[in-house]
């Protein structure tokens, strides 16, 4: 055991995020999970309530189930259906009362076992429930472990778009299990690898000359994909610890997002159409489109990451949506406008996006002219379905 | 209007609560809302939305909407039903919703006018929409200048008991506006003296003394009144600062609350019954004569409490509930600890009280034995109807 222990240890990446008090580590690697047993009984809890949802947690509850009872903790299993229906007022409420049933206490814990949809949620049941219970994240898809599981943003959606409802909680601990993610579907690898090169399009081009070189081996399951997690980690964590409560730097990390959340609102939030990475990708592409539109963007930069995108077969153009080429498929141009102005980060009327000067060198541009995103748009629209 | 407002701030009374970033000031007063023009301006929004209960909104909103016209702001009522039903999930789920539909953005605000149930609602509402926007606390009862438009604590009701889900959110003013009073029920005084009277219990004899001597005036709209709500709210103030969160001395507020929350639980928070002022009331006198039992205070100590909270017109025995001098009408012994423990004072599933050595010697006791709680209330349940 002592010695499975060492080796273990030898393959783990640990990310620290320094936010003071609340403070954690982000744990990276192959078998991390089965190997958590004595990071979990340190955080002193009795018990805990793990939130899954019924696809993941029939490959993983039973196991962490077991390795919790080891270490000591009374267990119990909260099970919700997949999708981004589930983050709803509704189900919500059903988390929030089966934590109590469970009598999860204040110094206990709720374990968020899944994507980013049962992180935001659980996250969010353990921020309100007895007004704050400790949380660890396991995050079990790429996207989760690069991006939602870390800097404490949770919630959900309301009519009025996503993530309006919500809490800034930070977990107590992030387990990523890289072994996790070989049974995710290629199309769940790709959205979370959208979140991942988006760090090198922020700020790094070096890594995104990495990932154009190396995407494949994260995929694939090599060793690239724990340096990937780490790298992105590292990168979410540094801006997350200057702005833990987004009044600056942290919208950075919204690149691709007031583009993409908007595209997931004229689709209805449809995931046969479109899920939120490939959103995000869309609307990278977009942005960057947009920025060589505004004069601040060299033409071959915004060129070599859509390249990328779609090499890496992710979706560039509105025409990549199903239906997105049909006349209406997608919506108008007043109809996006529309979802973004609903966008969060709308401040005083104006619209504000990350817009990117190149590859590495994006920036919170705000007040952006609501006419210029509209003339954008209806480019956009007419490229893809010639209306 | 110049002279007007002289005379308005002349007798305003200032209380600041310190909590660094999070600081703000309660102004109290009367007639303070009608001049609060210049404050509310000051935190610089461009629009509110004042959520409020039908029965306060038609005698406020207009005057509140005026006025916040009159200071540049956009303003929108959200009505809900009055009574503590009101502090459920679809409420909040209605509230949120009708924040958004307001077009209510990051810098703006939201203002709670009304009692205990809509500051707690608007409060947890403001917390978590966008995750989090300003608000302001108008407490238009006695018991809400006291106690709950200050500190923080925002939330609504489970099913598993009272206040289990919210949050800690601060409020960027609160505006105590005494002749709002005026129009109170008694019964409804009469609740919030018992949260008035309670800072005297805790550890500030000399208060109780006062309010021994003093109670009429406040009830009757005297001088009294503006200085019972000052010394209260001073007095929460200081607590609040020394322990936002509730890790330790906070608890201290809660005098009279695990019995009481346990005996509004087991009466279905039926306010024909009891409302939650009473309810404090009769778990104050049940906290001193707990302690009387537990060998820690004097019996004198316990009977000076009840004497007082009679003449005051409050509940102190189980037979002063409606139904609670009928074998049953208020459940049996494990009824009533069953609701204790589901209680979120619980910890390690022990239970926590605040107990007393005598009137203004309170202190928090951890660790209490079940079986001890359980003679207690056998005993308080055989005086109330000789079962």
């Amino acid at each position: 055991m002592a010695e499975a222990m060492d080796v273990a240890q030898k393959a783990q990446r640990v990310v620290p995020v320094a936010l003071d008090a609340r403070s954690y580590e982000i744990v990276i690697g192959r078998g991390v999970l089965a190997d958590a047993n004595a990071r979990l009984a340190a955080l002193g809890a009795r018990a805990a309530a793990i939130v899954t949802d019924e696809h993941v947690g029939s490959l993983h509850a039973p196991a962490l189930t077991a390795m919790l009872e080891r270490a000591g903790l009374r267990a119990s299993v909260i099970s919700v259906k997949p999708g981004e229906a589930t983050k709803a007022f509704s189900t919500l409420e059903h988390v929030c009362g089966a934590i109590l049933d469970a009598r999860i206490e204040r110094g206990d814990l709720v374990i968020a076992l899944g994507g980013g949809v049962v992180g935001d949620l659980a996250g969010f049941a353990a921020a309100i429930v007895r007004r704050g219970i400790r949380f660890v994240q396991v995050p079990t898809s790429l996207l989760a472990q690069v991006d939602s599981s870390v800097g404490g943003k949770t919630g959900i959606n309301a009519p009025q778009g996503k993530n309006l409802i919500g809490a800034f909680h930070q977990p107590s601990l992030v387990l990523a299990d890289t072994a996790l993610l070989d049974t995710l579907p290629l199309r769940e690898i790709r959205a979370g690898y959208a979140e991942t090169v988006k760090y090198g399009l922020i700020d790094n081009p070096a890594f995104f000359d990495w990932c154009d070189a190396n995407w494949p081996g994260i995929y694939g399951g090599g060793p690239e994909r724990e340096h990937a997690v780490e790298i992105a980690c590292r990168a979410k964590a540094a801006i997350v610890a200057r702005d833990e409560r987004e009044t600056g730097d942290r919208a950075l990390l919204n690149l691709g997002h007031t583009f993409g959340h908007a595209l997931e609102r004229v689709t209805g939030y449809d995931s046969t159409r479109l899920i939120h990475g490939e959103a995000v990708a869309l609307g990278m592409a977009q942005a960057f489109r947009f920025s060589v539109a505004q004069g601040l963007c060299d033409p071959r930069d915004a060129e070599r990451v859509e390249a990328h995108l779609r090499e890496a077969g992710l979706p560039t153009r509105l025409a990549d949506i199903p239906g997105g080429d049909m006349p209406g498929g997608i919506g108008s141009v007043d109809d996006l406008l529309g979802a973004m102005a609903q966008d969060k980060k709308v401040v005083g009327g104006a619209l504000t996006f990350i817009l990117a000067r190149g590859i590495g060198a994006s920036f919170i541009a705000k007040g952006v002219p609501a006419d210029d995103v509209r003339a954008f748009l209806a480019q956009e629209l007419a490229g893809s379905n010639g209306a």
